[in-house]
């Protein structure tokens, strides 16, 4: 989702007027409807800024990303809620009705889901918590990727990507099958948002075989790109920039395939290289 | 800061082993210390994702970005605590003690403080709240700059970072004066930090002169790199990447000037562009 903004473009001295196509940025806030002991319950949790259009897809995929619900069935509906606000007329709130919060820990709830446009760890109280949802998960088979699909994939993304040739500035993410095709491509103006869309829809429409998936994102790599996409079971994850060193260390740990600076002519290689065959 | 990790690189169908250096991502702990009612009160009111070696900068930047603190005289003292930790060695808690906190208050306190990798809004639990901070501040007289200088800084800036030729992964802010001399420049793997970081050492070694200097960034525009600048009273902001529809609307209702794609030959104005000179 973009918007025309009036602009003016300097080049070699010369200013034009024209209008320039921008992501668009809007703040989202996030909340739960859970019943216990009998009593409905309400948590706003969150307000993270994102791009919309796809906010149904972000916010069960970051239930599931951290860990608040473990499969699509846990989710009774989604409703996005309030008045049209703003210029661009949109609702931003949205609330997932759970089927039963007997078993949720509302403590957890509260510290796990103050995320936002970047980060999906933040808020918690402890260092400690950090990685105790990932310690629940192992990571199953992964498929073995051929290095000539590997430098093939940044084209492939961006091509499966509408929006970033109008705007020049939005993050995708996206679930490619083990021949290359993208399955899910979903673009954010934060990159943890798009990568919980694509696991979101991905859910939704029962589209995992993570046997045979991986995942490629179009900057960075973080600590938290990598644990979303453990959440998801998908033991191969690439990126066009560079990762973090908490990244490499994540990804080590569960034996998990970490390609940075993925280009037309190479990539570099940090993890789980048994993966990467001729 | 960054550390040499294993990596394989694959160029042109050749694979070569060879050492990386990596862009340091650690969480830390941020808390405030302040006194109310004759007793001392402990906040522990964020974790982010950083990278180390500034993290007093980062610190004092936030209090003063979320208007906790309104002068660099409101804290007393600025700890780190803690074991050293991790493969880093690293202290991974921060406290700064306030000389009073009479007047704090401390639901906006934690309400302001969930940031993280990328985004100062988040956590808000209202969308009222978001630009509250900002409503208190306007933007004084900012300098003229010439064009022929705004394409010279994303040169110069890159020029004044030591992380980003060694990692290719690390986002850099810089205080410039109006002459394009880099005052201050500082990097983080989350921008928001980085940025935090200039604005926390600005304000500790009074280097703020805000009629004559202006602020370029290494990516993109978010809201919360416009709030940030406008936090600190700067009315001029650049960067390297696109603006998203927020960061503009944000900078028009200050009339702030905001160029985004700004490259050697070129860059587009989305706001005040009286401010920009031959």
């Amino acid at each position: 989702m973009n918007s025309k903004y009036k602009t003016i473009k300097y080049k070699k001295n010369k200013s034009t007027n024209l209008e320039d196509q921008v992501s668009i940025e809007e703040p989202l806030e996030m909340a739960v409807r859970y019943k216990k002991n009998n009593e409905w319950i309400d948590n706003s949790i969150s307000i993270t800024m994102r791009t919309p259009k796809n906010d149904e897809d972000l916010i069960v995929g970051l239930l599931f990303c951290e860990g608040i619900i473990h499969n699509i069935s846990e989710i009774k509906k989604v409703e996005l809620l309030g008045d049209k606000v703003g210029k661009f007329d949109l609702q931003n709130k949205i609330r997932a009705t759970l089927n039963s919060g007997e078993n949720l820990n509302i403590k957890n709830l509260r510290r796990n889901f103050l995320t936002n446009s970047s980060c999906g760890v933040c808020g918690k109280t402890s260092m400690d918590s950090l990685e105790i949802i990932c310690k629940t998960k192992i990571n199953k088979d992964s498929p073995k990727i051929k290095s000539s699909l590997i430098t093939k994939i940044p084209d492939l993304l961006r091509k499966s990507q509408s929006e970033f040739s109008k705007t020049g500035g939005i993050h995708a993410s996206a679930l490619f099958n083990k021949e290359g095709k993208p399955l899910v491509t979903k673009e954010d103006v934060g990159r943890h948002n798009a990568l919980d869309k694509v696991i979101g829809y991905s859910l939704k429409n029962s589209i995992f075989d993570t046997q045979n998936q991986f995942i490629a994102c179009s900057g960075r790599l973080s600590f938290e790109l990598v644990q979303k996409t453990l959440m998801a079971n998908i033991g191969f994850l690439m990126g066009v920039g560079a990762p973090t060193s908490l990244a490499i260390d994540l990804a080590k740990r569960f034996d998990m395939t970490l390609i940075g600076f993925a280009k037309s002519d190479g990539f570099n290689v940090y993890c789980g290289e048994n993966r990467i065959v001729e």
